[in-house]
């Protein structure tokens, strides 16, 4: 018995290599393969939806994404299997999705049409970033999340102050403009005002008195200002990162206090003035 | 009598610190039935505009507004006899916004649709801020403020700029396109010019003409430009604010090699270990 | 004689300050005034051309416009005879402007319809910033043009590319969609592409095939990207323009070379070593 | 023979000058030629795709595109012989784009249409920039470059998430509003997701049912945050630029106090006034 499991040890050793692996050949290869099933997987669902295309292809599609389906169930069982810690991949965030990825085409065949939330699919496209090893591209990403996180709060407050802003302006649209415009209710009218706002301007909508006309050239004026508030916040933090990276070497630690915030070319420690190592 | 008296001060205490203080437990309770209510006060307005909505549930939709604007009036009330100085509050941003967020439904009872003004009420989630103590949201929002204040100037004089260009290009549209393509005066091709310069494009006016075409392209590029200034100006302020509040105060001299690049909580110079001066 | 001209040269000397002075308050009077009758007489022309204004109060509108033009004739010919050089006040910036606001009026004696180009007088509003002597406005007016034209370069070999990248995605978009979506012929297709690259998205043209619309997302996507570069462009030169004012002092002029760009708190001139004024 | 060779030579290197030079008022002057006829060329292509001008002047239209033609063609021919190392100028940027400039005519003798794709002439006008030796403009170009370079790798990030997010929005409103709104399909929902996240808008697909609204200002919320990350990678980029590029150079440091923070021409330490090392 201890012979087989042995066999079954290595087994599993070899599949986590393969698949959680990428610094293997086998391993590299897996994740090109997974890559390219997903896109695969996610175009086949994007084409089922299309009319002209599911007419005539409509087994074919999906044939091809049960295949796909039995492949993510074996890669998802063989991935609990083959590590120590199955509960931890399991409700870990790749795990879910995981999961998720594979759920839908089996809901299907209870529900008719829940294979369309295999869609759910393009979230594995996330594991790249776990596949790409290039440390440029991650620190790039750290980067762009640091930035998006410290400007998170400022972006809340402005966004809280826009909606009501939002519920003013649509409402005195909505006593300006009446039914006829298309400005049918409250609602409605801020569903404008947030179109107007933003610079999409569907145009579904749009003011025909010269009054209201006049507002929604003020409101414009006003989304003119209000689009640089965004901008402006997360900018400063990408500036900030960016300039600190410069004069700044985090890599300086100081011996005695271990601060490790110091100027590129500082020779003693700020905080508690040691001499600095040389780095 | 002085009993009697000293009963009422109790209860008005009481109230004074449900009604103002956010640190006790009812007090905190309060502040959220009351931001419960507003949001529940705000979408009963706008479902009583939404047709569908309105026809079926008319009645119950009145009655649960009179109930909000009868607690809202006892608040009101309670919150004036509560505290010292009413005339203060009264004539207060808050105070000014809770006596208009009772009013129209007491208006509507001679005027019939003045309830929608009630909509107003939505300018008592500003309250918010009050409520929340988190230092963090309050020096955010101050930031935001003087960023906003600070480049208020140069951001009128761009729009004073930006006005006097939409009436000449509006002008020229107008005499250009001429009314077969909705621009029926200068004061609609003024509207179209600041459609287009916002880059909102509804599409309801569009230049139909070569030339009319051509003239529209030069203001989206000029508009593209334009679009940038202020965004800059918004955003050299926040990187301006950001830059000094974060790294480096160069106020800070130090006394030995009077080198002057220093953090904001630096204890040491980083050129020469001299402790630096504490101001 | 000499007395006479002695009268005429008071007269002139009053002139000249009410019409140019600033500081008495007949000059600052006659300013509003003037401003108020520019405001009125854009608004004139502009109701001109609304129909159900202009078919209601016609003659009105004809009478008050003369009125106007009267006024400034008068003020034209008072601005040249009062001033010691009119030659230069006549082909100054101002000059001209003010000779064209009056114009279009004895014109439309010839051409009927010439009287719209009065329009022009809009122009006559810049006069605002001559009439208001707050050093903080004109210092703002300033820091805009010095960074507009510190970016100017770079924007217009920005716009040169973008130009180029328009004729292309154009000539491929009429290939795609054809005459069928609206893509007539190369230059409305430039046209599409511009309002979309732009992000106004008028939608008068929007591509209807599959190819079609796959292309206007990458250009949408590349447009996302494109209109970062003016806004880095002009914020880049904002932020460079309100940094050094900050670190620098451009008060502090050396005595002995005479250079003017030092930091705040130097104390010898980078230029040739000499103590600088403590200013 | 060697002096008939000679005199080849002769021929060769004048127009070598003439072609490839820009210091010679014959080489400038052929310059300013061919730049015209690139413009000329270029218009010729879009006028004949208009239908009106193309049935007017159709044979004038296709003679001066030959004419055209034939003169790129010469000028071609003439660049090969006239240099050393004819392959190196066949397979570079420009020469393949000079090719490509006089195939289509040629082209259209087989297979009538082709003519159109002489619109790629357009990419002639990047010659512009070896023509213009102001050493402004291309450093304004390679400041260009190098910025949008620096954020080219956080952008594909940036857009890579964008893309993800895009299909699972475009998902969720395909299942929302269905195919009466226009979301025929998940691409098509896609291509409305996008093109209401670039804030594009055009309005030839737009929601029709409440929640089908809803959601879509959430995602004109979410693309207004979402805006403001390309500009701030852009823009930090260019404020490092600049920032650096003209006003302090920290890699100065004096030798008698060691301050760190002087001008880039900075002769004397402004701290003590010692000379300032030359690097």
């Amino acid at each position: 018995m201890t012979r087989s499991k042995s066999q079954f040890e290595v087994f599993r050793e070899k599949i986590k290599i393969v698949l959680y692996g990428t610094n293997t050949v086998l391993g590299r290869m897996f994740d090109l393969v997974l890559l390219g099933l997903i896109l695969l997987s996610v175009l086949l669902v994007m084409m089922e939806t299309v009319e002209g295309i599911d007419q005539k292809y409509h087994s074919l599609l999906i044939i091809c994404e049960w295949i796909i389906t039995g492949f993510f169930t074996i890669e998802y069982i063989l991935r609990i299997i083959s590590i120590q810690k199955p509960v931890k991949y399991i409700f870990s965030f790749y795990g879910i999705i995981d999961l998720m990825a594979i759920m839908p085409m089996y809901l299907s065949l209870f529900f008719p049409g829940a294979s369309i939330l295999s869609i759910i699919r393009a979230l594995r496209f996330l594991r790249l970033f776990k596949i790409l090893h290039i440390p440029q591209i991650s620190q790039q990403s750290i980067q762009l999340k640091e930035a998006m996180e410290a400007s998170k709060e400022k972006i809340m407050v402005f966004i809280y102050f826009v909606l009501i802003s939002t519920i003013i302006i649509g409402t005195v649209m909505y006593l300006v403009e009446g039914k006829e415009s298309g400005f049918t209710s409250i609602p409605m009218s801020i569903y404008w005002t947030i179109v107007t706002l933003t610079t999409v301007g569907y145009g579904d909508i749009s003011p025909q008195t010269p009054l209201g006309q006049f507002i929604a050239a003020l409101v414009m004026i006003l989304g003119y200002g209000i689009i640089a508030v965004p901008t402006g916040i997360v900018t400063a933090e990408f500036a900030k990162k960016s300039l600190r990276n410069n004069t700044v070497n985090t890599n300086k630690i100081c011996k005695k206090c271990h601060s490790q915030l110091h100027f590129d070319n500082a020779k003693y420690c700020h905080e508690c003035g040691t001499e600095l190592p040389n780095n």
